[in-house]
Protein backbone atom coordinates (compact mmCIF):
# COMPACT_ATOMS: atom_id res chain seq x y z
CA UNK A 1 0.00 0.00 0.00
CA UNK A 2 3.04 2.07 0.31
CA UNK A 3 2.85 3.62 -3.45
CA UNK A 4 0.27 6.00 -2.65
CA UNK A 5 2.98 7.67 0.14
CA UNK A 6 4.66 10.84 -1.37
CA UNK A 7 8.26 10.59 0.08
CA UNK A 8 9.09 13.63 1.60
CA UNK A 9 10.65 16.30 -1.10
CA UNK A 10 9.04 14.62 -4.20
CA UNK A 11 6.52 15.60 -6.52
CA UNK A 12 3.29 14.51 -5.96
CA UNK A 13 3.47 13.79 -9.92
CA UNK A 14 -0.32 13.30 -10.76
CA UNK A 15 -0.83 12.72 -14.06
CA UNK A 16 1.27 9.08 -13.42
CA UNK A 17 -0.83 8.19 -10.77
CA UNK A 18 -4.10 6.45 -12.19
CA UNK A 19 -7.02 7.01 -10.13
CA UNK A 20 -8.09 4.12 -11.74
CA UNK A 21 -5.86 2.17 -9.91
CA UNK A 22 -7.36 -0.67 -7.61
CA UNK A 23 -4.28 -2.73 -6.59
CA UNK A 24 -4.85 -6.04 -5.83
CA UNK A 25 -8.67 -6.10 -6.07
CA UNK A 26 -8.80 -6.29 -10.16
CA UNK A 27 -11.22 -9.28 -11.47
CA UNK A 28 -14.91 -10.09 -11.12
CA UNK A 29 -15.10 -10.01 -7.17
CA UNK A 30 -12.26 -7.28 -6.33
CA UNK A 31 -15.00 -4.93 -5.47
CA UNK A 32 -16.81 -7.00 -3.19
CA UNK A 33 -13.49 -8.52 -1.56
CA UNK A 34 -12.70 -4.46 -1.05
CA UNK A 35 -16.34 -4.31 0.86
CA UNK A 36 -15.58 -6.74 2.93
CA UNK A 37 -11.80 -6.05 3.73
CA UNK A 38 -12.92 -2.45 4.39
CA UNK A 39 -15.74 -3.41 6.88
CA UNK A 40 -12.77 -5.50 9.12
CA UNK A 41 -10.32 -2.34 8.75
CA UNK A 42 -13.72 -0.24 10.46
CA UNK A 43 -14.04 -2.50 13.09
CA UNK A 44 -10.17 -2.53 14.05
CA UNK A 45 -10.45 1.41 13.59
CA UNK A 46 -12.82 1.41 16.73
CA UNK A 47 -11.10 -0.57 18.84
CA UNK A 48 -7.59 1.49 18.24
CA UNK A 49 -9.63 4.33 19.04
CA UNK A 50 -10.93 3.35 21.69
CA UNK A 51 -7.55 2.73 23.13
CA UNK A 52 -6.46 6.38 21.80
CA UNK A 53 -9.17 7.59 23.90
CA UNK A 54 -8.25 5.72 27.01
CA UNK A 55 -4.73 6.37 26.99
CA UNK A 56 -5.39 9.81 26.43
CA UNK A 57 -1.58 11.00 25.49
CA UNK A 58 -1.87 11.62 21.41
CA UNK A 59 -3.92 12.50 18.77
CA UNK A 60 -4.39 11.97 14.93
CA UNK A 61 -4.90 14.47 12.42
CA UNK A 62 -6.72 13.44 9.25
CA UNK A 63 -6.53 15.97 6.56
CA UNK A 64 -9.19 15.47 3.46
CA UNK A 65 -8.46 17.02 0.18
CA UNK A 66 -9.95 16.70 -3.47
CA UNK A 67 -11.14 18.20 -6.28
CA UNK A 68 -14.95 18.90 -6.43
CA UNK A 69 -16.88 15.39 -6.18
CA UNK A 70 -13.53 14.13 -4.90
CA UNK A 71 -15.43 11.97 -2.64
CA UNK A 72 -14.28 13.63 0.59
CA UNK A 73 -17.55 13.33 2.39
CA UNK A 74 -18.00 9.86 1.02
CA UNK A 75 -14.86 9.06 2.40
CA UNK A 76 -15.38 10.40 6.22
CA UNK A 77 -19.06 8.41 6.26
CA UNK A 78 -17.86 5.20 4.65
CA UNK A 79 -15.06 5.17 6.71
CA UNK A 80 -15.32 7.46 9.94
CA UNK A 81 -19.09 5.69 10.33
CA UNK A 82 -18.37 2.77 12.83
CA UNK A 83 -15.98 4.79 15.23
CA UNK A 84 -17.79 5.99 18.36
CA UNK A 85 -18.03 9.63 18.36
CA UNK A 86 -17.18 10.79 21.49
CA UNK A 87 -13.77 10.56 20.01
CA UNK A 88 -13.94 12.05 16.53
CA UNK A 89 -14.14 15.22 15.62
CA UNK A 90 -15.11 16.60 11.70
CA UNK A 91 -14.68 19.58 10.77
CA UNK A 92 -15.47 21.16 7.74
CA UNK A 93 -13.51 23.94 6.65
CA UNK A 94 -15.37 26.66 4.68
CA UNK A 95 -15.04 30.16 3.07
CA UNK A 96 -13.70 31.99 6.15
CA UNK A 97 -16.27 34.47 8.35
CA UNK A 98 -15.66 37.97 8.62
CA UNK A 99 -13.83 36.94 12.44
CA UNK A 100 -11.88 34.49 10.64
CA UNK A 101 -10.83 36.38 7.65
CA UNK A 102 -9.66 38.82 10.33
CA UNK A 103 -7.03 36.69 11.70
CA UNK A 104 -3.85 34.92 9.87
CA UNK A 105 -4.77 31.73 7.96
CA UNK A 106 -3.51 29.41 10.72
CA UNK A 107 -5.68 30.23 13.22
CA UNK A 108 -9.56 28.59 12.57
CA UNK A 109 -7.23 25.42 11.58
CA UNK A 110 -4.92 25.91 14.99
CA UNK A 111 -8.35 25.85 16.88
CA UNK A 112 -9.64 22.81 15.36
CA UNK A 113 -6.94 19.93 15.79
CA UNK A 114 -7.50 17.65 18.10
CA UNK A 115 -6.79 17.41 21.95
CA UNK A 116 -4.90 14.31 22.78
CA UNK A 117 -7.19 11.15 22.79
CA UNK A 118 -8.61 11.46 19.67
CA UNK A 119 -9.05 12.25 15.99
CA UNK A 120 -9.68 15.13 14.07
CA UNK A 121 -10.62 15.04 10.62
CA UNK A 122 -10.66 18.05 8.58
CA UNK A 123 -12.84 18.16 5.44
CA UNK A 124 -10.93 20.86 3.47
CA UNK A 125 -7.97 22.33 5.33
CA UNK A 126 -5.68 24.82 5.29
CA UNK A 127 -3.96 23.61 2.21
CA UNK A 128 -6.99 25.35 0.51
CA UNK A 129 -4.81 28.68 1.46
CA UNK A 130 -2.44 27.92 -0.31
CA UNK A 131 -3.99 25.97 -3.42
CA UNK A 132 -6.89 28.76 -4.23
CA UNK A 133 -4.45 31.99 -4.10
CA UNK A 134 -1.95 30.04 -6.52
CA UNK A 135 -4.63 29.24 -8.72
CA UNK A 136 -6.77 32.62 -8.68
CA UNK A 137 -3.59 34.72 -8.46
CA UNK A 138 -4.79 36.67 -5.75
CA UNK A 139 -1.31 35.95 -3.96
CA UNK A 140 2.45 37.01 -4.98
CA UNK A 141 4.97 33.90 -4.95
CA UNK A 142 7.01 35.53 -2.32
CA UNK A 143 3.72 35.38 -0.19
CA UNK A 144 2.38 31.78 -0.97
CA UNK A 145 5.71 30.56 -0.13
CA UNK A 146 5.51 31.94 2.91
CA UNK A 147 2.68 30.08 3.21
CA UNK A 148 4.01 26.74 2.19
CA UNK A 149 6.65 27.02 5.21
CA UNK A 150 3.98 28.32 8.06
CA UNK A 151 2.15 25.27 7.25
CA UNK A 152 5.42 23.04 7.15
CA UNK A 153 6.28 24.86 10.85
CA UNK A 154 2.90 24.37 12.09
CA UNK A 155 2.27 20.83 11.60
CA UNK A 156 6.17 19.85 12.93
CA UNK A 157 5.19 21.88 15.70
CA UNK A 158 1.97 19.98 16.13
CA UNK A 159 3.82 16.84 15.46
CA UNK A 160 6.29 17.27 18.17
CA UNK A 161 3.86 18.04 20.58
CA UNK A 162 2.63 14.28 20.18
CA UNK A 163 -0.58 14.82 17.20
CA UNK A 164 0.26 12.23 14.15
CA UNK A 165 -0.58 13.30 11.03
CA UNK A 166 -1.88 12.06 7.81
CA UNK A 167 -3.03 13.57 5.03
CA UNK A 168 -4.94 12.63 2.03
CA UNK A 169 -5.80 13.53 -1.67
CA UNK A 170 -8.43 11.48 -3.48
CA UNK A 171 -7.28 11.68 -6.57
CA UNK A 172 -10.32 11.46 -9.73
CA UNK A 173 -9.62 11.89 -13.01
CA UNK A 174 -11.21 14.94 -14.73
CA UNK A 175 -13.90 12.84 -16.87
CA UNK A 176 -14.84 11.41 -13.83
CA UNK A 177 -15.58 14.45 -12.18
CA UNK A 178 -17.42 15.56 -15.29
CA UNK A 179 -19.72 12.03 -14.65
CA UNK A 180 -19.82 13.00 -10.65
CA UNK A 181 -20.98 16.77 -11.33
CA UNK A 182 -23.27 15.71 -13.97
CA UNK A 183 -24.91 13.25 -12.46
CA UNK A 184 -25.81 15.83 -9.42
CA UNK A 185 -27.55 18.07 -12.23
CA UNK A 186 -29.41 14.93 -13.53
CA UNK A 187 -30.68 13.50 -10.10
CA UNK A 188 -33.23 16.22 -8.87
CA UNK A 189 -32.62 14.63 -5.35
CA UNK A 190 -28.80 15.71 -5.53
CA UNK A 191 -29.27 19.16 -6.77
CA UNK A 192 -28.77 20.48 -3.74
CA UNK A 193 -25.35 19.58 -3.94
CA UNK A 194 -24.58 21.83 -7.26
CA UNK A 195 -23.09 24.69 -6.88
CA UNK A 196 -22.68 26.69 -10.44
CA UNK A 197 -18.86 28.11 -8.73
CA UNK A 198 -18.00 24.57 -9.15
CA UNK A 199 -17.91 24.83 -13.06
CA UNK A 200 -15.69 27.53 -12.76
CA UNK A 201 -13.56 25.81 -11.02
CA UNK A 202 -13.61 23.03 -13.26
CA UNK A 203 -11.96 25.17 -15.80
CA UNK A 204 -9.00 25.47 -13.56
CA UNK A 205 -8.70 21.90 -13.55
CA UNK A 206 -5.16 21.44 -14.72
CA UNK A 207 -3.77 24.93 -12.31
CA UNK A 208 -5.29 22.94 -9.28
CA UNK A 209 -3.49 19.61 -10.10
CA UNK A 210 -0.16 21.40 -10.93
CA UNK A 211 -0.74 23.39 -7.32
CA UNK A 212 -1.34 20.15 -5.78
CA UNK A 213 1.55 18.71 -7.11
CA UNK A 214 4.15 21.07 -6.03
CA UNK A 215 1.95 21.36 -3.02
CA UNK A 216 1.89 17.88 -2.02
CA UNK A 217 5.61 17.39 -2.63
CA UNK A 218 6.20 20.54 -0.92
CA UNK A 219 4.83 19.30 2.35
CA UNK A 220 5.33 15.55 2.48
CA UNK A 221 6.89 15.23 5.67
CA UNK A 222 8.12 12.16 7.98
CA UNK A 223 5.98 13.45 10.33
CA UNK A 224 3.33 14.44 8.21
CA UNK A 225 3.08 12.29 5.11
CA UNK A 226 0.61 12.83 2.17
CA UNK A 227 -0.87 9.83 0.30
CA UNK A 228 -2.69 10.43 -2.88
CA UNK A 229 -5.01 7.67 -2.99
CA UNK A 230 -6.70 6.28 -6.22
CA UNK A 231 -10.46 7.60 -6.15
CA UNK A 232 -12.02 6.70 -9.12
CA UNK A 233 -13.62 3.65 -7.65
CA UNK A 234 -15.45 4.87 -4.21
CA UNK A 235 -14.90 1.14 -2.74
CA UNK A 236 -10.76 1.03 -3.92
CA UNK A 237 -11.02 4.62 -1.85
CA UNK A 238 -12.43 3.67 1.15
CA UNK A 239 -10.42 0.48 1.19
CA UNK A 240 -6.97 2.32 1.00
CA UNK A 241 -8.16 5.26 3.60
CA UNK A 242 -9.39 2.78 6.10
CA UNK A 243 -5.91 0.74 5.78
CA UNK A 244 -4.01 3.58 6.10
CA UNK A 245 -5.53 4.43 9.25
CA UNK A 246 -5.37 1.29 10.80
CA UNK A 247 -2.22 1.22 10.08
CA UNK A 248 -1.19 4.61 11.73
CA UNK A 249 -2.78 3.78 14.43
CA UNK A 250 -0.63 0.47 14.31
CA UNK A 251 2.17 2.67 14.78
CA UNK A 252 0.90 5.30 17.15
CA UNK A 253 0.11 2.20 19.43
CA UNK A 254 -1.97 3.38 21.87
CA UNK A 255 -2.00 1.69 25.24
CA UNK A 256 -4.94 1.21 27.83
CA UNK A 257 -3.57 3.26 30.92
CA UNK A 258 -1.78 1.49 34.15
CA UNK A 259 -3.88 1.24 37.06
CA UNK A 260 -3.83 4.13 39.08
CA UNK A 261 -1.24 3.74 41.87
CA UNK A 262 -2.15 4.65 45.22
CA UNK A 263 -5.42 2.10 45.52
CA UNK A 264 -4.95 -1.04 47.23
CA UNK A 265 -7.25 -3.34 44.45
CA UNK A 266 -6.83 -6.24 45.91
CA UNK A 267 -9.00 -5.70 49.04
CA UNK A 268 -10.93 -2.37 48.14
CA UNK A 269 -14.73 -3.66 48.55
CA UNK A 270 -17.29 -1.31 46.93
CA UNK A 271 -20.13 -0.41 49.63
CA UNK B 1 -42.55 3.93 24.98
CA UNK B 2 -44.03 6.80 26.31
CA UNK B 3 -43.86 5.20 29.89
CA UNK B 4 -40.28 6.48 30.11
CA UNK B 5 -41.47 10.15 29.60
CA UNK B 6 -41.87 12.39 32.15
CA UNK B 7 -44.58 14.49 31.81
CA UNK B 8 -44.10 18.66 32.33
CA UNK B 9 -43.97 19.45 36.23
CA UNK B 10 -44.90 15.79 37.19
CA UNK B 11 -42.23 14.44 39.94
CA UNK B 12 -39.98 11.62 38.06
CA UNK B 13 -40.77 9.29 40.89
CA UNK B 14 -37.12 7.24 40.49
CA UNK B 15 -38.31 4.91 43.58
CA UNK B 16 -41.56 3.61 41.65
CA UNK B 17 -39.83 3.17 38.36
CA UNK B 18 -37.89 -0.67 37.90
CA UNK B 19 -34.09 0.03 36.90
CA UNK B 20 -34.48 -3.71 35.50
CA UNK B 21 -37.63 -3.14 33.57
CA UNK B 22 -37.15 -4.89 29.76
CA UNK B 23 -40.73 -4.25 28.89
CA UNK B 24 -41.78 -6.30 25.89
CA UNK B 25 -38.45 -8.19 26.01
CA UNK B 26 -38.59 -10.18 28.93
CA UNK B 27 -38.23 -14.27 28.34
CA UNK B 28 -34.89 -16.29 26.87
CA UNK B 29 -34.72 -14.32 23.81
CA UNK B 30 -35.74 -10.78 24.90
CA UNK B 31 -31.76 -9.76 24.48
CA UNK B 32 -31.26 -11.10 21.41
CA UNK B 33 -34.48 -9.73 19.80
CA UNK B 34 -33.60 -6.20 21.72
CA UNK B 35 -29.82 -6.32 19.89
CA UNK B 36 -31.15 -6.68 16.37
CA UNK B 37 -33.89 -4.44 17.32
CA UNK B 38 -31.63 -1.76 18.37
CA UNK B 39 -29.01 -2.13 15.19
CA UNK B 40 -32.34 -2.00 12.61
CA UNK B 41 -33.25 1.51 14.54
CA UNK B 42 -29.31 3.01 14.24
CA UNK B 43 -29.25 2.09 10.98
CA UNK B 44 -32.37 4.13 11.06
CA UNK B 45 -30.72 7.08 12.85
CA UNK B 46 -28.24 7.20 10.56
CA UNK B 47 -30.64 7.97 7.56
CA UNK B 48 -32.24 10.65 9.59
CA UNK B 49 -29.16 12.08 10.27
CA UNK B 50 -28.36 12.43 6.97
CA UNK B 51 -31.54 14.32 6.09
CA UNK B 52 -31.06 16.50 8.74
CA UNK B 53 -27.26 17.10 8.00
CA UNK B 54 -28.37 17.94 4.12
CA UNK B 55 -31.93 19.73 5.51
CA UNK B 56 -29.65 22.59 7.95
CA UNK B 57 -32.60 24.03 8.94
CA UNK B 58 -33.14 21.90 12.33
CA UNK B 59 -30.86 20.87 15.17
CA UNK B 60 -31.01 17.86 17.97
CA UNK B 61 -29.36 18.02 21.55
CA UNK B 62 -29.26 14.81 23.53
CA UNK B 63 -28.46 15.41 27.03
CA UNK B 64 -27.55 12.46 28.95
CA UNK B 65 -27.49 12.70 32.73
CA UNK B 66 -26.60 9.15 35.19
CA UNK B 67 -24.85 8.34 38.69
CA UNK B 68 -21.55 7.34 38.14
CA UNK B 69 -21.01 4.43 36.40
CA UNK B 70 -24.84 4.68 34.91
CA UNK B 71 -23.81 3.67 31.28
CA UNK B 72 -23.49 6.79 29.87
CA UNK B 73 -20.48 6.04 27.46
CA UNK B 74 -21.75 3.00 26.71
CA UNK B 75 -24.79 4.38 25.24
CA UNK B 76 -22.88 6.82 23.69
CA UNK B 77 -20.74 3.99 21.83
CA UNK B 78 -23.54 1.96 21.30
CA UNK B 79 -25.88 4.34 20.06
CA UNK B 80 -24.29 6.56 18.60
CA UNK B 81 -21.73 4.78 16.43
CA UNK B 82 -22.73 3.84 13.07
CA UNK B 83 -23.89 7.39 12.53
CA UNK B 84 -21.43 9.89 10.46
CA UNK B 85 -19.51 11.42 13.03
CA UNK B 86 -19.71 14.44 10.61
CA UNK B 87 -22.78 15.59 11.58
CA UNK B 88 -22.27 14.75 15.55
CA UNK B 89 -20.78 16.71 18.20
CA UNK B 90 -20.11 14.57 21.95
CA UNK B 91 -19.37 16.91 24.22
CA UNK B 92 -18.06 15.41 28.18
CA UNK B 93 -18.22 18.15 30.65
CA UNK B 94 -16.10 17.82 33.47
CA UNK B 95 -14.98 20.07 35.90
CA UNK B 96 -14.67 23.15 34.97
CA UNK B 97 -11.72 24.82 33.41
CA UNK B 98 -10.58 28.03 35.61
CA UNK B 99 -11.32 30.17 32.44
CA UNK B 100 -15.11 28.42 32.23
CA UNK B 101 -15.07 28.82 36.19
CA UNK B 102 -14.72 32.48 35.40
CA UNK B 103 -18.39 32.27 33.93
CA UNK B 104 -22.06 31.72 34.22
CA UNK B 105 -22.43 28.50 34.54
CA UNK B 106 -24.57 28.26 30.91
CA UNK B 107 -21.26 29.74 28.94
CA UNK B 108 -19.94 27.12 28.43
CA UNK B 109 -22.60 24.59 27.78
CA UNK B 110 -24.16 27.68 25.18
CA UNK B 111 -20.81 27.34 23.07
CA UNK B 112 -21.19 23.49 23.01
CA UNK B 113 -24.61 23.48 21.67
CA UNK B 114 -24.86 21.50 17.85
CA UNK B 115 -25.65 24.41 15.20
CA UNK B 116 -28.19 23.62 12.93
CA UNK B 117 -27.53 20.47 10.58
CA UNK B 118 -26.03 18.36 13.59
CA UNK B 119 -26.98 16.47 16.43
CA UNK B 120 -25.10 17.31 19.68
CA UNK B 121 -24.72 14.95 22.72
CA UNK B 122 -23.58 16.13 25.84
CA UNK B 123 -22.00 13.92 27.93
CA UNK B 124 -23.29 15.74 31.32
CA UNK B 125 -24.50 19.02 31.31
CA UNK B 126 -25.86 22.17 32.94
CA UNK B 127 -27.70 19.93 35.09
CA UNK B 128 -24.60 19.07 37.38
CA UNK B 129 -24.44 22.49 38.31
CA UNK B 130 -27.90 22.44 40.08
CA UNK B 131 -27.14 18.89 41.13
CA UNK B 132 -23.80 18.58 42.45
CA UNK B 133 -23.87 21.99 44.08
CA UNK B 134 -27.46 21.04 46.14
CA UNK B 135 -25.84 17.62 47.16
CA UNK B 136 -22.93 19.00 48.74
CA UNK B 137 -24.93 21.89 49.94
CA UNK B 138 -22.84 24.61 48.33
CA UNK B 139 -25.70 26.89 46.69
CA UNK B 140 -28.36 28.23 48.99
CA UNK B 141 -32.27 26.97 48.21
CA UNK B 142 -32.87 30.40 46.47
CA UNK B 143 -29.85 30.10 43.89
CA UNK B 144 -30.57 26.69 42.91
CA UNK B 145 -33.81 28.02 42.12
CA UNK B 146 -32.83 30.65 40.17
CA UNK B 147 -30.35 28.18 38.18
CA UNK B 148 -33.23 25.80 37.59
CA UNK B 149 -35.25 28.96 36.18
CA UNK B 150 -32.06 30.08 33.83
CA UNK B 151 -32.10 26.04 32.73
CA UNK B 152 -35.74 26.36 32.07
CA UNK B 153 -35.49 29.84 29.73
CA UNK B 154 -32.05 28.73 28.31
CA UNK B 155 -33.73 25.38 26.59
CA UNK B 156 -36.94 27.08 25.70
CA UNK B 157 -34.99 29.56 24.26
CA UNK B 158 -32.73 26.82 22.25
CA UNK B 159 -36.07 24.90 21.24
CA UNK B 160 -37.74 27.96 19.53
CA UNK B 161 -34.61 28.99 17.69
CA UNK B 162 -34.85 25.30 15.97
CA UNK B 163 -33.03 23.24 18.71
CA UNK B 164 -35.20 20.20 19.82
CA UNK B 165 -34.11 19.06 22.77
CA UNK B 166 -34.27 15.22 24.44
CA UNK B 167 -32.91 14.61 27.91
CA UNK B 168 -32.05 11.15 29.12
CA UNK B 169 -31.61 9.75 32.95
CA UNK B 170 -29.99 6.53 32.45
CA UNK B 171 -31.41 5.06 35.70
CA UNK B 172 -29.65 2.29 37.68
CA UNK B 173 -29.84 0.33 41.23
CA UNK B 174 -27.68 0.69 43.88
CA UNK B 175 -26.73 -2.57 43.99
CA UNK B 176 -25.97 -2.09 39.89
CA UNK B 177 -23.87 0.80 40.39
CA UNK B 178 -22.18 -1.24 43.33
CA UNK B 179 -21.50 -4.32 41.08
CA UNK B 180 -20.48 -1.90 38.55
CA UNK B 181 -18.13 -0.05 40.55
CA UNK B 182 -16.67 -3.33 42.02
CA UNK B 183 -15.65 -4.87 38.56
CA UNK B 184 -13.94 -1.71 37.95
CA UNK B 185 -11.69 -2.54 40.60
CA UNK B 186 -11.57 -6.18 40.26
CA UNK B 187 -10.12 -5.90 36.39
CA UNK B 188 -6.67 -4.39 36.06
CA UNK B 189 -7.80 -3.57 32.56
CA UNK B 190 -10.85 -1.46 33.68
CA UNK B 191 -9.30 0.18 36.65
CA UNK B 192 -7.96 3.07 35.32
CA UNK B 193 -11.36 4.46 34.85
CA UNK B 194 -12.10 4.34 38.52
CA UNK B 195 -11.82 7.38 40.43
CA UNK B 196 -11.62 6.84 44.72
CA UNK B 197 -14.44 9.90 44.73
CA UNK B 198 -16.92 7.70 42.98
CA UNK B 199 -17.16 6.25 46.44
CA UNK B 200 -17.82 9.85 48.26
CA UNK B 201 -20.44 10.10 45.82
CA UNK B 202 -22.03 6.94 46.50
CA UNK B 203 -22.06 7.10 49.89
CA UNK B 204 -24.73 10.40 49.15
CA UNK B 205 -26.36 8.25 46.51
CA UNK B 206 -30.14 8.87 48.33
CA UNK B 207 -29.38 12.80 48.26
CA UNK B 208 -28.96 12.76 44.34
CA UNK B 209 -31.80 10.32 43.66
CA UNK B 210 -33.92 13.05 45.27
CA UNK B 211 -32.31 15.60 43.50
CA UNK B 212 -32.96 14.02 39.90
CA UNK B 213 -36.59 13.60 41.23
CA UNK B 214 -36.86 17.00 41.54
CA UNK B 215 -34.78 18.45 39.01
CA UNK B 216 -36.14 16.35 36.47
CA UNK B 217 -39.83 17.02 37.39
CA UNK B 218 -38.83 20.45 37.38
CA UNK B 219 -37.13 20.69 34.16
CA UNK B 220 -39.35 18.36 31.99
CA UNK B 221 -41.36 20.05 28.94
CA UNK B 222 -43.26 19.59 26.22
CA UNK B 223 -39.80 21.18 23.91
CA UNK B 224 -37.42 19.73 26.02
CA UNK B 225 -38.63 16.14 27.47
CA UNK B 226 -36.99 13.90 30.19
CA UNK B 227 -37.22 10.34 29.62
CA UNK B 228 -36.12 7.84 32.64
CA UNK B 229 -34.66 5.07 31.03
CA UNK B 230 -34.15 1.78 32.85
CA UNK B 231 -30.45 0.99 32.83
CA UNK B 232 -29.58 -1.70 34.94
CA UNK B 233 -29.60 -3.98 31.45
CA UNK B 234 -27.37 -2.23 29.12
CA UNK B 235 -29.09 -3.72 25.65
CA UNK B 236 -32.58 -2.52 27.19
CA UNK B 237 -30.86 0.57 27.86
CA UNK B 238 -29.54 0.99 24.41
CA UNK B 239 -32.55 -0.08 22.66
CA UNK B 240 -34.93 2.44 24.53
CA UNK B 241 -32.46 5.60 24.11
CA UNK B 242 -32.35 4.35 20.11
CA UNK B 243 -35.67 4.25 19.62
CA UNK B 244 -36.55 7.56 21.66
CA UNK B 245 -34.00 9.50 19.33
CA UNK B 246 -35.60 8.04 16.48
CA UNK B 247 -39.09 8.50 17.12
CA UNK B 248 -38.31 12.38 18.41
CA UNK B 249 -36.45 12.51 14.33
CA UNK B 250 -39.08 10.64 12.89
CA UNK B 251 -41.22 14.08 14.77
CA UNK B 252 -38.54 16.61 13.49
CA UNK B 253 -38.69 15.55 9.92
CA UNK B 254 -35.85 16.78 8.07
CA UNK B 255 -36.11 17.04 4.68
CA UNK B 256 -33.50 16.83 1.83
CA UNK B 257 -33.80 20.33 0.23
CA UNK B 258 -35.02 21.53 -2.76
CA UNK B 259 -33.35 21.98 -6.02
CA UNK B 260 -31.59 25.60 -6.07
CA UNK B 261 -33.69 28.19 -8.77
CA UNK B 262 -32.05 29.84 -11.43
CA UNK B 263 -30.43 27.15 -12.97
CA UNK B 264 -31.71 25.54 -16.07
CA UNK B 265 -31.42 21.83 -14.80
CA UNK B 266 -32.88 20.27 -17.54
CA UNK B 267 -30.19 21.22 -20.09
CA UNK B 268 -27.32 21.45 -18.28
CA UNK B 269 -24.19 20.14 -19.41
CA UNK B 270 -20.69 19.73 -17.44
CA UNK B 271 -18.18 20.04 -20.14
Amino acid sequence: MSSERVKPDERANLRKRDPNERGAYAGEDGKARAREETRVLVARLAEWQERLYAEGRQALLVVLQAMDAGGKDGAVKHVMSGVNPAGVTVTSFKRPTDEEARHDFLWRVHAKTPPRGTIGLFNRSHYEDVLVPRVHGTLDEEALRQRVEAIRDFERHLAREGTTIVKFFLHISKEEQRERLQARVDDPEKRWKFQLGDLDERERWDDYQAAYDDLIGDTSAEHAPWYVIPANRKWYRDLVVARVLVETLERMNPRFPKEPEGVDWGTLRVK
